[in-house]
């Protein structure tokens, strides 16, 4: 393959969930006929590097001039409780189910059970200087419900302990929209322990 | 979202098969902690733009300092057949297989039956010009095996039935390293028509 497509292909590789032969495909698309999206891409792609950077309190996405972050420094957020992530896309989400007003701590990735790396990358270290300088009396953590989040709220719980302060982690359960047929072994035995007195 | 992120996933969207969801996730991976990644992009996609464009002769993907490309321009080819596909990355499969050593044409996309847009936007021209230009004596319609595919190979098909040319079409039938159980009627129909002696 031409060179120069060949870079773009391995650089395109590089972004989550996106495989050789996507990245193949991306790649071709941008020959040719797309100058305006090439353009495009290059013109988006300035701008975030310049503007875009992430809070230097909690870690969630923002921009230079708003550092630290409207969700760290708006008052009509509740102080009392801090909502751990993984990834600031994680912050999104949540902030998409309009359930949470509180503040948020993004680790920026999360700790492999095999692997004890994570530990020198993730914002652990700002997350425990968070907890002794602001006053939050709960600390959710909304990590994954896979075998790495799982590991990574473990950890969490483990160094919190001593912390004076409430830990939570999110309902594992059924999602929304979703059958018992549809379910696994895994979920269902989650949902029965969680399971909730209807009142 | 943030303006410049918002702009940014608007863009990758507009590549293939990437959806909303996913080119959030490719932005957000972008933010922070990705700056070489960023810039790996940018270098990438404008080496891309300055120095690789599509062969004038066949439309495949070429470098501006070799057009026509050298699929064109390479005397161990053979100058009898022409491999009409319908996008550059097609061709780029075809010759992976290793079995197909003549001269491309590639279309830039495919008809649709029901619009019948892409008319004017594919290179039939060019193509109809060639086989005047040049002597192939097959052309050889390797489109998809999809409706669009189907659509532009009968469409070829009538266009060169006065060409003095023969005309040949991929072989439809099971892929290889596929089962029976695993396939479909329509898969299966088309391997019976198409059925091969065994010598």
């Amino acid at each position: 393959m031409i060179l120069e497509l060949e870079q773009l292909v391995r650089a395109f590789s590089k972004l989550p969930s996106i495989g050789r032969r996507s990245a193949e495909r991306m790649a071709l698309r941008l020959v040719g006929r797309d100058d305006a999206l090439v353009s495009d891409l290059v013109t988006a792609l300035e701008n975030v590097r310049e503007h875009v950077c992430l809070c230097s309190r909690c870690g969630a996405i923002t921009v230079r001039t708003a550092d630290p972050c409207s969700y760290c420094t708006d008052p009509r957020r509740d102080d009392r409780v801090l909502c751990v992530v993984e990834e600031a896309g994680d912050l999104l989400m949540i902030e998409q189910s309009a359930e949470f007003r509180g503040r948020y701590h993004v680790l920026g990735g999360r700790l492999s059970p095999r692997r004890r790396e994570g530990l020198k990358t993730l914002r652990i270290d700002a997350l425990v200087r968070r907890l002794v300088e602001e006053k939050f009396e709960e600390v959710i953590l909304a990590t994954d419900s896979d075998v790495e989040g799982d590991a990574t709220a473990a950890y969490l719980q483990e160094l919190l302990a001593d912390k004076r302060v409430r830990v939570s982690r999110l309902a594992l359960g059924l999602p929304a929209g979703s059958g018992i047929a549809y379910s696994d072994p895994v979920t269902l035995s989650r949902a029965i322990k969680g399971r909730q007195p209807v009142t």
